[in-house]
């Protein structure tokens, strides 16, 4: 049994989350970067909304009972919205309001003194949606057997990542902006996007390299004390 | 704080495995295929050799009275020896006896009902030094500035990795020959381990993937319970 030395950073979201470990995405940078720091604990739960992942972060975060004896989270990281922001011919689709509340349920499990999970330790960052690419993400489902209905659209996307951006200002809690990042990276030309996007949705290396190092930046900006630059090795070089 | 959820795979060893994370590395392609299974834990520290990392272990590894609290290691992967081996000129320098003395107490600590650490669950999997490639280190050291004296041979480095395979048979604990898997790769050629070797020691992508290509095929061998296609998902897909 491993006892509790390090921290840890929890990286909560869907299948882009969960994904965080392959082809040097942004888990297995985060992790190198903590080494000797904190631990990258991943779960990402692919196929996921905001509604389905409520009772199993419930799950994943522990009370305040059950908080002496675990590893402290000294950060969360919530990333949904690739999922909630499906057509609602989609069973996935949670309607605009409720992933807002959603990610506002989320944030008052850690920063309310009457949660039962509450955790003053932890400082929370949201990450929204990425930018979608329509005409790849088309393509993909129309080249599963049997061909799937494109269920997505840009400017939908596009709604639910801005909504998470508000969600975030009104609740005090940092927002990495993925869906702008990538979009200029792209040079805000939405066929541009494929060089960040494996199929139209789900990001590879040189996306998550972009939200990566954005969330580095948003991490050395909004919680230095937290920043791998700040913190030193649990035990000695 | 991460509530306990899954198990775990601890990583225990120095720099070969603290840069796991890095390029594709072993940990982080653990990591990837044990995704909602099992949590990897690193705990490697540069420049340790296995006297040193004793008392680290043992305050990385849950005692008895703990244990009920945190999650369970399942696999503990050990892999020590690049340190150990170095010529008796470097205070990294450990004998070879101590050497196979301090894994046999790493074993123990994990394996005896009498260690304060007893773990029942936990399977051991040790892996050994890479080969060697003495030319290239040669030129790594000559290198630095100011330069540094050639303080390993890979002549003893083999040594060090065949005591090894000796320990885990005499212990009954699995063994993944990492000096026999590169060099076989290699064609049996030192020089050509530099398509494995960042810098003669380190392991560089192609390196990695094949250490852990022998880690799942000895779990897969020794272990199959622990391997990830016969475990379930923790969270339903």
């Amino acid at each position: 049994m491993a006892a509790y030395v390090q921290d840890s950073i929890m990286l909560l979201g869907d299948s882009i989350t969960q994904g965080g470990y392959e082809n040097n995405g942004f888990a297995a940078k985060l992790a190198h970067v903590y080494n000797r720091k904190m631990d990258v604990i991943n779960r990402g739960f692919s196929g996921y909304n905001t509604e389905w992942a409520l009772p199993i972060f419930e799950q994943c975060f522990a009370t305040q009972h059950e908080q002496q004896h675990l590893p402290k989270v000294r950060l969360l990281i919530i990333w949904f919205g690739a999922n909630d922001s499906c057509l609602p011919t989609r069973e996935q689709h949670v309607p605009l309001p409720q992933y807002k509340a959603n990610l506002r349920k989320m944030i008052w499990m850690v920063r309310s003194p009457e949660s039962p999970r509450y955790s003053p330790d932890t400082r929370v960052i949201l990450i929204n949606s990425p930018p979608l690419n329509a005409e790849q993400w088309a393509a993909r489902q129309a080249g599963q057997v049997p061909p799937r209905p494109m269920e997505r659209d840009s400017g939908v996307t596009r709604t639910y990542a801005e909504a998470a951006v508000e969600v975030g200002a009104q609740e005090g809690v940092a927002v990495v902006d993925a869906w702008s990042a990538l979009y200029d990276a792209a040079g805000r030309e939405e066929k541009a996007l494929r060089k960040f996007l494996t199929d139209g949705l789900h990001l590879n290396e040189a996306g998550y390299a972009i939200v990566f190092d954005e969330l580095v930046k948003t991490i050395k900006e909004k919680h230095p004390e937290y920043h791998y630059d700040n913190l030193q090795f649990v035990f000695v070089p």
